[in-house]
């Protein structure tokens, strides 16, 4: 995707000398030269599209606030019209990006990139010819007022909150939103509860789901607290923070503009120092999708293991069959969906190491593990967000109990006998259970011949008066 | 410590039977039979003390609670007077919970330990005999209304909340106070900012000083940010979260005599199902910690290469000197405090993982990795907290600037040039710089040499210009 | 333990000074002044008791050794004899190594520590006053031809080499020959097998623990692969690895006569500085206690949910009924060794972290995380060790078939059916599957329906020829 | 790429029934469902080509083998032809392989894509129909003998090892002999030391980076120990191990040809049921790749600092310039080099837990986390090959020493006075340091202030003296 398919080159230069680009490109010299030196990983590994959208979002709101500090609206508004194709995607699908992640670690080459893209293809717009950085230099106008110390780091809040707000929180919210309509669905059907994977008390299989929502609910709120720092940018913290050659009054105006075109309500962050040489903000949002990772990797077990058979497992619920798990047993419904989206979990918690080591690293007044960690952050974002949309509409949506085992098991159980303790006293109802559980019969069978009769079995022996406190 | 020096032993007994106990200890058979069973890693593996002062607040809110329900209010009183000395740390230090961590994931044998060490501590007050299990039952008395799957969690929350308020916060509010205080005195100290490691424009140690605060103050958000979830007590959950055998009203009124004692707002968790079966908020709460841990890595590697030297680091501050660096080298002040200190954090990042692997493999109604969970919680809010202390007694305090060192690197520095940009062009000042950097000399000298005057030069290059935005 | 009783002090003093130590205490100015700068974590962040021992080794083959290098007899006897102490434990259990894993990074004061502590014990040995100094110096003495930098990670290989072949190999080895036993003495006890915990083709119980014994074995393997450089020791490396002040062939000696008292193969390091600066082999190592843990985890919940019910599981094996399950429920045995070894198990997980960060953040001559890495390698072997053991004893060597249940669930598999194909073709094999599957019989009942005799049934289905290759 | 252009479908069909395919693929009805079940995460999140390619090796081998039991050899043939398009990565690269990481866990469908694709494709070389499954059935054919469970397995240990010997060995090997280049040129050069980051008797430069070619000599042996579990294959361990409809013979043939066909040692897995319930051996590997992250990072680290500057830093060494660091500071070079590969680093350490959690979470007769664990393993790899060659090629190579500096720096030092303790005893010398430290001189003005002749100073202070053992 990197090469141009006609091969034909056009000379750009920056500090260093000129450099050949590919013809058909937009981005310039200190692209190329970066290309060149940091083979890495190939287009799998290529600066997340969200980061790239994020820094034309930026450019774009710099490029409208410099106008109204000086800058020919002439240029002002091509910047911002080439900046919408950065946007929108469309430059980035098209391979005029094609820097690794693993770059420099201030991401200082891709804000460079988008600099001398959008430069370029604003001097098409405007009738110009590429590469003769005239009438726009990526520099001194795409660049004005920012350096990319404070502009990827902006960048990197802005697609991380957007992910947040677009993409994970409504996939939450539609999960929970089954688990709570399962919830209610479910309430009166009785299931044996599982402590130490050991049979336990009665419940409902409402009252289980409920857990789960409960879970799902507190993910969001989890999210909720951490967006307060996320909301905050680094704009106009230029040089090493102190915001030397960056206009006053320009992050106000420009971040005001950033939270028009996302509909986020962006500030400017209390303290640039702290805002350039940290990336705390990262790591603590990637903690609650380490939780999140936590919630989901224990609903999805616990759901594939009471899916478990069909004939020599818990088989309580029937899960969706999605593929042929067997070509020649019916029944055999292998847990999938549980698999993509535990495996996605471990992902998150893995993820999550690399953000705190990257986090951890970081020197004087620059982070340069910042490409390492904004690509963890928004991977787990959309791993999280696709994996709970697939579970949710192919697996939790689908779930249906199994009500024979399910009452079979309850039947089955010992853990009934507790009901029968203030009638008969714990004594003889512990008789009754270690017979029981001798002789491979129910408790029920045990307390007729122990000589209680059906009737009164029946009226102490109520499921439906263990599911609440007395 | 376990073993009683006499070597005289009681009988004890549980449901499976009787077992011999050091007669010197109040714990009974089932602690006896833990004991055993659980050979895993000697005296530094014990439950922590905190958890066992917090389940010791537990059983005497739930003794003066069931006091309002029934409990014979001797019973009651005695309970609540033996668990005292669990709460002042009294009976574990003198050996009375020999449990290891390493035991039931639910922590039901503490749960079981508390229980027979406060009823035979009580039967002795009141002059009953150790081991009848008379006037006292550990069971039916001291763990009335509840379980150990709704107890041990709640402690858990008590502990860490405890933890988190008493010990953490104003450990790190102290050492951000400090890092406030620098940044105030050296706000007009100049230095030479540093991005990849590298010489960059000026700043003034204070603004530097000032992300460190920033940093810490977020910490601070971050842990405030978790606590709404960790005040949430499982206390009424009985059984599988159902609340069989609790008293209607029993969990608000405990609840509320918990908030009492440790003046903490403890409330209700909103659900019982997600309150037992996951630990997602210690993985929340731990997440906040992971954070503050890479704060504060990030902090005292910048401390320590700051105070590189003496003669051929950075040397821009001087660490006070708390030990003898070197026999022979005076000058050479090892910056022991931040390697005590980044131990500590490498140690909390690492505590995360087994946090988050023990919140993630729980299965239906109990998670069983609770003792690990907390002990790692626990673990990290002790050596945070004292890490915090040690390093900003020992260390923060006595940072003394290096002011010649500052001074001089920033006259040598070639970062000052931007400043002579509007007044000579910057391909002059370009130039200027290159031959600076290849004679070795300052830009200065070769601006003179370009035939500047040293007034021009000393008006136009004015560093504590290039503090903030123009 | 720190203090002591009688509240006597002594002075000591250091190059910075004097100090006042507890008269009952052989440590002297260095150690004293640690213990006051590094209050961090009490009692059980102890500098683990291995290390101390490892040093007091490494000592007493030094000071033999300098003997030969024209020590004093007198004093080196001396030394090595006190040195017995410090090998024994005696010295540490007593409260004589006072300091905390959260110190210099280097172990530094540890070995001044020890330095001191056989000194003053030495010279009391030999009759003369603690603290004076004389006729034993801690550094000119004990510490001859020796640095803190090549001191301490000698020490660190010494213990982990002696930890790893005197305590976890022996353990693994016997929970890998249970394992064996199982495997054998179930060779032919036929269960169902389980992919994506489904009902999948039959396997003998046998055949499932010889895959958990085979896990063991590569464990041990693993361990062996990492030992010849655990075996490198960094002595002789002092100063930054120079060797400076170290006589000639000093390490080759002294190394020998540590590999006499260790019965271990200790050599010297091919490059001092790879070992003085790096830890890799620290965290090799503890990649292959992680590989452990992660097979011990997989181990541990097979057995769990194996022994799941009594009613409501998959109830395959019997676990032993080690403490009580529940008051009222006979049968509820609780996996809780599972529990205990499942815990370690993420522990150790995340402990890995711990050392791989410490391991990646030397700088230059020195790796400043060794306390914290050796503490967690250490930490990690013990308590894979014991809870190996605890596993062993306690639950695999206890566990039963439930022969009746494995029986059954064979019978009402439906993962027989294929042994049908090749006498009646895969379709019509299939139509019998589903009918059982939809009506809830087995393959058998359904065949019989078909029209297929009992006597070919029988013939045809043998689940002892689906145990292997055709 | 996942969809065809044209837009033109054709009928498949699987056991659940039907599926419109697109017309220009060659994957089937059971590839298709998949693609709609499972859209997680977009191209980037592919299942990695080596995994294809190694399935197809696989396929390519099983049809060879099979033929010798029987199968057609036009068939047998046409398999092998097509195959030869999956290995080449033709059929990958051009849309055939659409399935994401997050599959089935056990990579079922990864395996059955194969089937489908090489099936039709075989179909097509024959003159026969797309779709048909005639002449060449997906499953009957192309997965004779073969089963999942054994299969992906299988091709994770090809896909690792590849990629370890052809890929990362070579990567490690020539940046070590980069590092042993360094370190034979440079051995003259002599340098301040330094431990905790202070200044330090004095070594070469060619002993620092001869630390570093061990790391490195030391990673190849890591990676070398634990190849042998990587070359065994689970290939024969059909169904759940039992080898049930594998054919007796095949797997040793089959085996023998893969060996062929890589150029690798492989041989059949000692015991199927591990081979198939764990990945340990991933786990294990990932351990190497961890030590090496570790080792890597530590160095990159030390070089950047050493590079830091140009004025104000430690500046012993310079990095290539490779990119403008600042537009207008010449000698900033910023240390982007270090910073992609700490960068990798860090993500390798990320992985590494990704990795061991999903190892951990297997159960019963089938790991289930295999996509997860093979694409981060192969990542690592890359990103680590990539990364070396980068580094390697774009900064080791380029480093020239700053000979002025080093040398500055240990005639600046303190740390050349040992040398004149044997001559004027240590008393007096610390004196001489003392003065030194307080009035900013070198240790030889205080010297020869201190009535040293300048000709006993210059024959007593030989730092060449000073590189090692005396």
């Amino acid at each position: 995707m990197h090469s141009n398919k006609s091969g034909e080159m056009r000379q750009e230069s920056d500090s260093l000398g000129p450099m050949e680009v590919p013809m058909d490109r937009y981005y310039g010299a200190q692209t190329m030269r970066c290309v060149l030196n940091f083979r890495i990983g190939g287009e799998e590994e290529r600066m997340p599209r969200q980061i790239v959208q994020a820094i034309g979002i930026l450019k774009k709101a710099a490029a409208e606030t410099n106008q109204e500090f000086g800058l020919d609206p002439k240029l002002s508004t091509a910047i911002s019209n080439a900046a919408d194709d950065v946007i929108s995607g469309k430059l980035y699908d098209e391979g005029h990006f094609p820097l690794p992640i693993w770059q420099a670690g201030s991401g200082t080459q891709s804000n460079m990139n988008t600099n001398e893209v959008i430069g370029n293809r604003a001097i098409e717009m405007l009738g110009g010819r590429v590469g003769s950085k005239d009438p726009i230099h990526p520099n001194d106008h795409v660049n004005m007022s920012q350096s990319s110390n404070d502009t990827f780091p902006s960048a990197i809040h802005i697609a991380v909150a957007s992910g947040l707000n677009k993409e994970l929180r409504p996939a939450i919210t539609a999960l929970r939103d089954s688990m709570q309509s399962k919830t209610n669905e479910w309430k009166d059907i009785i299931k044996i509860g599982r402590t130490h994977v050991q049979d336990s008390v009665p419940m409902t299989l409402g009252q289980e789901f409920s857990g789960y929502t409960q879970q799902l609910t507190n993910g969001l709120a989890r999210i909720e607290a951490v967006l307060p720092r996320i909301y905050q940018l680094a704009l106009g913290g230029t040089a090493v923070g102190t915001g030397l050659n960056c206009r006053r009054g320009f992050p106000e105006k420009c971040i005001k503009r950033i939270a028009q075109l996302t509909g986020l309500p962006f500030v400017v962050a209390p303290n640039f120092f702290e805002a350039l040489a940290s990336r705390d903000a990262m790591v603590e949002v990637h903690g609650a999708l380490n939780v999140l990772a936590v919630s989901l990797m224990k609903i999805a077990n616990d759901i594939r293991l009471m899916g478990s058979g069909p004939r020599c497992g818990l088989g309580e619920v029937h899960l969706p069959e999605n593929e042929p798990g067997s070509s020649i047993m019916p029944g055999k419904v292998n847990p999938t969906q549980c698999e993509a989206l535990t495996m996605i979990c471990a992902q998150v918690m893995g993820n999550h190491v690399a953000v705190s080591v990257g986090g951890a690293n970081g020197n004087f007044e620059l982070n340069v593990f910042k490409p390492l960690i904004v690509s963890n952050v928004l991977r787990s974002i959309k791993l999280l967000t696709d994996g709970c949309r697939s579970f949710n509409l192919n697996c939790v949506k689908g779930i249906k109990p199994n009500k024979d085992k399910l009452a079979s098991n309850v039947n089955q159980s010992l853990s009934l006998a507790p009901a029968l303790c203030p009638n008969i006293g714990c004594d003889k109802t512990t008789q009754i259970v270690k017979s029981a559980h001798q002789n491979g019969t129910t408790v029920k069978e045990e307390a007729l011949k122990a000589g209680i009769t059906e009737k009164d079995y029946n009226e102490w022996v109520r499921v439906d008066k263990m599911l609440g406190p007395s």
